[in-house]
């Protein structure tokens, strides 16, 4: 099952990593505990809504853009997991011959 | 401060109604409660990631889709609570006449 705050987790993680500052930097600047971010980051806790708010207003992103980030991390998984399709054999049509 | 629980209950309410289906089947798929799903679309709850992947898969839609709906949804919402960009009156550029 591909669980949404596993993907929110990453592409939150990966956006602090980007600007190089420190979960100790975000964390305060978005007002939660660094505990609690992390946990967040690692997908292990579900963040809230208004947590979620804070977290994107501290990396200086929109909501809006780390939700079409998570939208494509999310399609990538689908495509992974999706069943395989295997090729079918198709049964020969048989050829009627018409009578000339 | 625009939350995420709003639109992704917006979302899921639209597709489950357009698709004609009533909260009690939509729950009954999910294997969810039908007051807890209330709740979610009315988005006073915020869904696990677990119970919004069973809602997705009961809708019948990658939860890929249903997070670019969303996404769309929270940047039309950023949009309209952007400040107000102020038509700001250039001041005038003296026009410096070089004596002839």
């Amino acid at each position: 099952m591909i669980l949404l705050r596993r993907e929110l987790g990453d592409v939150l993680r990966d956006q602090r990593q980007d600007q190089g500052r420190t979960l100790r930097e975000v964390s305060a600047a978005a007002k939660v505990s660094l505990g609690y971010l992390s946990e967040i980051e690692r997908g292990e806790k579900e963040a809230s809504s208004e947590l979620l708010s804070s977290v994107c207003t501290a990396l200086g992103i929109p909501l809006s853009i780390a939700l079409s980030q998570v939208s494509e991390r999310v399609a990538a998984a689908e495509a992974m997991t999706a069943p395989l399709q295997l090729p079918v054999p198709r049964r020969a049509t048989p050829v009627v011959s018409s009578a000339a």
